[in-house]
């Protein structure tokens, strides 16, 4: 009944380790299937080598399993906060790629510095607060999804043009129309996040980008005077 | 017709992922057929594992489409630019590499530091000013290449002799008698800015080489008394 | 009588090369059978790719060599030093890895900077002191061992929950129930210390994670409340 | 004639790229055979990937070519003053290899912080005077080796226990009792190069290893009393 989306969810985690995202279990992807109600998730803990199309778990928006033997990733509830607020988003990533988790460690909005930042976002790269903890003893998943609805509401941010998050002390949150989307903003978000440092290395005055370029590279990528690509 | 100039353009667009030098579509090769009046280009967006010779977008100088069913990419006008005012080079690169990325991003001409970068080119590796913002309102592609020529004509730097700049926050523009050509300086390219990087974080009081050791090592692989090689 | 013991030695040995944790003979495995009184062990100085089953020497935990053709590595005395004090270890790991020797050259603790790191211990990674010229001078890998061992007893601190540790002006040593395990914790313990340098680097005011998170992130994993992975 | 010697020669320059010490025709492995007064050495420009055993040029110890159609690489005469002074070396290696560069380029020697490095010496990693201009101007290549001696005299330094050096504002140089030894100290003077300037920005007040530590290592491995590896 699920075998496209847990298929889908299937083939972009197995993009993790694939593009030096990942090790080890670290990270999860996940897709939702908007008119059945159901979101498919990597299992908890599973090497993603080991990892079959069936082992996918399949919860609805309020995390009860639907299909699949597996308990699902111990993030599922970070994901289902994202999904049950973002209507537009059809996949989300979450891994603990090294610079972005540096960026989140830091505990820094990444600057947008150049051209390859602002053909995918034209903002910083968000990072959340530190959570209350009270929050961290309450529903921590949930907490960490609502961390960066909160970032993004404080910041008047869309999601839809704004397709990565970082969680201070934690690492990335990426999303997209789709599960591969979600997967290329967290390989796209990685990059970033290497460049900017080795831009404040070598030059520790450097300025965030101008805005008229900013503005130039995104819509000449995004919108609809957009003419990057085939038609 | 343009087959022998769509390969060369092929094949030379496939290296730089084997290189390391993009990631997804980023960057673009070209080529020119100086007699046939005819620029060969990366098609604008197309994934270079999915990519033919066929997909190879042909444009003359005035960039009116001779051949391919796509678009070509959106820097054609950039490349454009370069190929009408240096008749000398025969293909052009562009990538957005991390290390010459963070220096464009960061506005730095890229210090002559040692004899890697003396055996290829005897100046520092010039960076253009930020865009005016007219400029980029106006023919933003177009105006690109006229930043370079601007900062070649303003540091009075032969484009034969320096094949490659920094365009400043966007990233690396490379060149050469051919597509290959252009193609090694941009792998070299992104050396030589990983090393000085390198080089000012080991000793931030570096100093520039000497200008005796530039001298030879430059002329012994270029000019009428290089001796490295074969004859 | 050994080929259990020697077969796990040997897989968990040829896991370091793979990793990228050694180049050339750096680094060696071993691996204990409490009952048999037993330590499976790389031998010395012998290549990874050379290196076979029957090539993994043997010792009991005074010493003296019970199996094997080949000299046990030159390191066997520190992981004794470990296995005599520590009863619960099952495998010990070290290595020359990059990020981990640079640290333990810096002769600092890794802080716990964020989540990647709480999800395996709940301490900064510790380093010993620097070793005392008359210790260097004893039984020096029995020494090393001892470095170790008074770094925990000084810093409270649990083997079995600390699964790692650096040897001041030397490299890290790893352990787990496992010799599989003891490899995995050399591996994440190279990645704790690559994403604590950059995120120094991205904001030198950095402060260590709030402990109600840290404890949030290591209960997930470990002890009887964890709900990471499968049952 | 020089059959073994070229095949010696030829499969160490092939290890230089395995190993990412060089990129394109970068660097270059020689080896010598002291009865017949021959040495064999990498042509110069040509790829790694198209490199055959009988390319392999063989001069004599002036220089004189003895066998092979192609010339000796330009750097050949750097290997022979090398060979001609140290009597007890078997082979030589040249790179540009990335970290080692950018130590050669800051000009400075690399310090003794580990034993990593200790166990391949017990000396820091010397770096040469930058070079007078009249001798850039005389036989540069064979200047380049007296730039290596005279550091070697003024330092104390044991080629036989210091088997590499670093070129000011060029690259580095190591040797062995072999080709293959000398490209064994080329991968290891890379990675000591990368974990000293690490070290140093995880910690800018690192002090040098105590001696009796270096000794410790270094003794563990070299002279009479050694008991690392087989017997």
């Amino acid at each position: 009944m699920f075998d496209k989306l847990k298929q889908e969810c299937y083939e972009a985690n197995l993009l993790l380790p694939q593009l030096g995202l990942v090790i080890y279990t670290f990270g999860n992807v996940s897709c939702i299937d908007r008119e059945a109600n159901a979101v498919a998730i990597k299992p908890s803990g599973v090497d993603y080598n080991k990892l079959t199309p069936d082992d996918i778990a399949v919860v609805d928006l309020d995390g009860r399993q639907l299909d699949g033997r597996l308990r699902p990733s111990s993030d599922t509830n970070t994901h289902l906060e994202l999904y049950r607020n973002w209507a537009g988003i059809g996949g989300i990533v979450h891994t603990h790629s090294t610079w972005a988790v540096a960026w989140a460690q830091a505990e820094r909005d990444v600057p947008l510095y150049g051209t390859t930042h602002a053909d995918h976002l034209a903002e910083d790269v968000p990072c959340t607060a530190p959570m209350a903890d009270e929050r961290i003893q309450n529903d921590y998943e949930t907490e960490t999804g609502r961390q960066i609805l909160d970032r993004f509401r404080a910041g008047g941010l869309d999601p839809m043009e704004v397709p990565m998050a970082l969680v201070a002390g934690h690492g990335p949150f990426t999303w997209g129309k789709s599960a591969a989307k979600a997967v290329y903003h967290a390989r796209i978000l990685e990059e970033l996040c290497r460049m900017a440092l080795l831009t404040e290395q070598i030059n520790p005055d450097v300025k965030r980008l101008k805005q008229s370029l900013i503005d130039k590279h995104y819509f000449r990528k995004h919108g609809k005077n957009a003419y990057y690509g085939q038609k």
